[in-house]
C-alpha cells in the first residue's frame, strides 16, 4: 500500500495546551462516596484544581458505568450526586473544567480511530477483562472495548498528566501505547502521549478492620452520612476486646486508623493519648468522639452537598463552563485525527 | 439490582418511519467500482430508490474502511468517487438519502450502548474476525468491534429492511440480536429489529473465467473504464482455443457470460447467434463487440460520473439533503436509547 497521506509532511500538529499543565481525572458514578474515596482520589484532585499552575479536567465517566449490565442504570442516577460531591468539597470548577463524558461524542469517535490502529489481542489482555473472566462473569462487549474508550477519554483532551492509583497503571500504558500506534500508522503526531502521576497514598482501612475501605467489601463510611446514619455504621467498626481501663494501641485500632484520615490534629492527639492511657476511655468513647469530629469536619460540607445535589441549575452552570472549554480541545484533537486519516466531511 | 428505569412503563416508543418502507444499504469506499458490483449490489439499490414506496438510506461507510490498517487512507480517498458512482448511475437522492457514516456521531454512541448489552464472545465469533485470524492476519481492535458498529449503522436509523448478500447474513443477525439484547436489558423497545432482504442475484464471472468477479482476485472490469482501458482488460478474458469458424458454446464462454449482465437484448441475441454458428466470428470479434456495447451502455454514464467526481459542490448538495433527513432519525433513536438508560445531559 502506498501511504498517500495529505498532511504527513506537517509533523508539528498544533496542540491545545496553554501555559498550565493539563491534568485529566475520570470518576465513575457508581455509588455513595465514602471516606476512602475522599482521601484516595477526590482530595488530591481538588488540591490539584486549586493550584493555578494546573488545568484540571474532571470527567464524570457515565459511559464507562454501562459496561456492567447489572448496573446499567446507575450512571444516570448517580451523575448529579457525584458532581455535587466535588462541588461541595471545593473543586475549583471556574478555573478548571467539570465535564460529563456522554456530552462529548468526539470521545467515541477517537476511540474508534484508536482501535483501528491497535491489535485486538491488546483488548483481550486487559486486566478488567481478564478479571471478569477469571471471576466467572460473562463480560460485555463494552467491557472488552473499555480500554479503547478509556484511552480516548485522555487523548481526546490532549491531557498531559493523569493521576492514577497503581492498580490503574495498565490502563494508562494502554492510552500511551494506543497514541503511539495511531501516530505511527498515520505518521503524524495526532495524539499526545500522557504521563501517569502514580499516587502513592496508602489505602484507608475499612470498618471491618481487615480490608481496604471499598464498596465491594461493604465496609465503608459514607462521607456525607447524617450523624444518625454515621453512628450506626461507626458502631460496626471492629475492635479487640480490651476493656474500659485497658491501655489500647492506636496503631492497631481501626477506629483510630480511619479517624487519622480526617480529624484535626488536636482531636487526633486527644484520642491517641486517651487510647494509650486507657483509663476510663473505651472503644465506645472513641466511637462517640469519631462521630462528633466527623460531624465537625463534614457537617457543613454535607449541607453544601445537599444544596448542589438538589439544584440542577447549579450543576448545569458548572457543566456548561467545563463544556465550552473542553469542547474546543476535543474538536481540535478530532480534527487532527480526521485530517491525518484523510477523512473529510462534505457538509 | 433494582431496575429503576424512568420510562419503562412507556413501551410504545415512537419510531421515525413514515408510510414508506425504510431500507438501509452500506457501501464501503474500497476501490474502483466494477461490473460485478454494479449488478450484484448497486443496480438493485438504485432500483429500490426509484420506487416511491421505499425510502432508501445509502450510507458510505468510511469508518468501516479503517478496520484494515494497510488500507487506512482509502476511505478518505475514495468516498467522493463512490458517491459520484451512485449519482451517475441514477440513485434517486432527492427522494431518498445518501449519507456519509462519519458525519453521524450518533452511530458510535449507539454502538457503545449496544456493546454494553452484548456478550463479548459474540464479537469474537464473528466471521470477519475469525477469518482474519484463520488467514494468519493480526486483526485490529476495530475489526473485533466491527459487528457492533455495523449493527449501529442499521439501528441508528430505524431501518426496517436491509438488502444483503448471503455472505453478510450473519452481520444482520447480529444487528437483530443486539437490538433484542438492548431492548430486553432496558425493558423498552428502543431499537428496531431489521429484516434482511437476502439478494439471490448470482455472482458475475471474472475475466479469468473461473472465479466470481472480485477485486480480491484482480479479475474485474471497471464500470467506468475508458474504451482504451477496457479494451486492454477485455483482451485478457480467458477463452478456449476454438478457431474462427468453429461453433462456440455461449454458456461456457466467459465473454458472453459477462456480456449478458449489461448488453441490450439485440446485442445479446446477435452475439449468441454468431458464437453458436461460429462462421467467421472468433473470440476476437466477440471481444470487439463487447467493448463497443460497453461504451454504448456506460459511455454517457462515465461522463456523468466524471462530472460528479470532479464537482465537490454536487457531492455536498447531495450529502446535505441526506444529512438533514437522516439526522432527525439518528437524533430520535439516540434520544430513545439515552432516555431508556436514564442518561441525561445537563447542558
Amino acid at each position: 500500500m502506498q501511504k498517500n497521506n495529505p498532511i504527513s509532511s506537517n509533523k508539528n500538529t498544533q496542540k491545545t495546551w496553554g501555559e498550565r499543565k493539563r491534568f485529566l481525572t475520570g470518576v465513575k458514578p457508581s455509588g455513595e462516596v465514602h471516606i476512602g474515596n475522599y482521601f484516595g482520589a477526590i482530595n488530591p484532585c481538588i488540591e490539584l484544581s486549586n493550584n493555578s499552575n494546573n488545568e484540571v479536567i474532571l470527567m464524570c465517566v457515565d459511559w464507562h458505568g454501562l459496561t456492567n449490565k447489572s448496573e446499567i442504570f446507575r450512571p444516570g442516577e448517580l451523575t448529579q450526586s457525584l458532581i455535587a460531591t466535588y462541588l461541595a468539597l471545593g473543586f475549583n470548577y471556574k478555573e478548571n473544567s467539570i465535564i460529563l463524558q456522554s456530552d462529548f461524542k468526539q470521545i467515541q469517535e477517537n476511540s474508534w480511530y484508536l482501535s483501528c490502529a491497535t491489535a485486538a489481542g491488546m483488548l483481550e489482555r486487559s486486566h478488567a477483562y481478564k478479571d471478569a473472566i477469571a471471576n466467572g462473569k460473562s463480560p460485555t462487549a463494552g467491557l472488552l472495548f473499555y480500554p479503547s474508550l478509556m484511552a480516548s477519554d485522555i487523548l481526546t483532551f490532549d491531557a498531559q498528566f493523569v493521576p492514577v492509583g497503581k492498580d490503574q497503571a495498565q490502563h494508562l500504558e494502554y492510552a500511551s501505547d494506543m497514541a503511539k500506534f495511531f501516530n505511527n500508522l498515520v505518521d503524524v503526531e495526532v495524539y499526545t502521549e500522557p504521563q501517569p502521576i502514580i499516587q502513592e497514598i496508602p489505602s484507608l482501612l475499612g470498618i471491618d478492620g481487615e480490608r481496604k475501605m471499598s464498596k465491594s467489601y461493604n465496609n465503608t463510611l459514607p462521607i456525607f452520612a447524617t450523624k444518625k446514619e454515621l453512628e450506626k455504621r461507626v458502631k460496626e467498626i471492629k475492635t479487640d476486646s480490651k476493656g474500659l481501663d485497658d491501655p489500647k494501641n492506636p496503631e492497631t485500632c481501626a477506629i483510630f486508623q480511619i479517624f487519622k484520615s480526617f480529624a484535626s490534629s488536636d482531636a487526633l492527639l486527644y484520642m491517641h493519648d486517651r487510647l494509650e492511657k486507657g483509663i476510663g476511655y473505651g472503644y465506645g468513647h472513641a466511637k462517640k468522639d469519631f462521630v462528633d469530629e466527623h460531624e465537625k469536619v463534614f457537617g457543613t460540607l454535607r449541607e453544601k452537598f445537599e444544596y448542589f445535589n438538589n439544584s440542577e441549575q447549579e450543576i448545569r452552570n458548572c457543566l456548561k463552563i467545563g463544556y465550552e472549554k473542553a469542547q474546543n480541545y476535543a474538536d481540535s484533537v478530532t480534527k487532527r485525527a480526521r485530517e491525518a486519516l484523510g477523512l473529510k466531511s462534505y457538509l
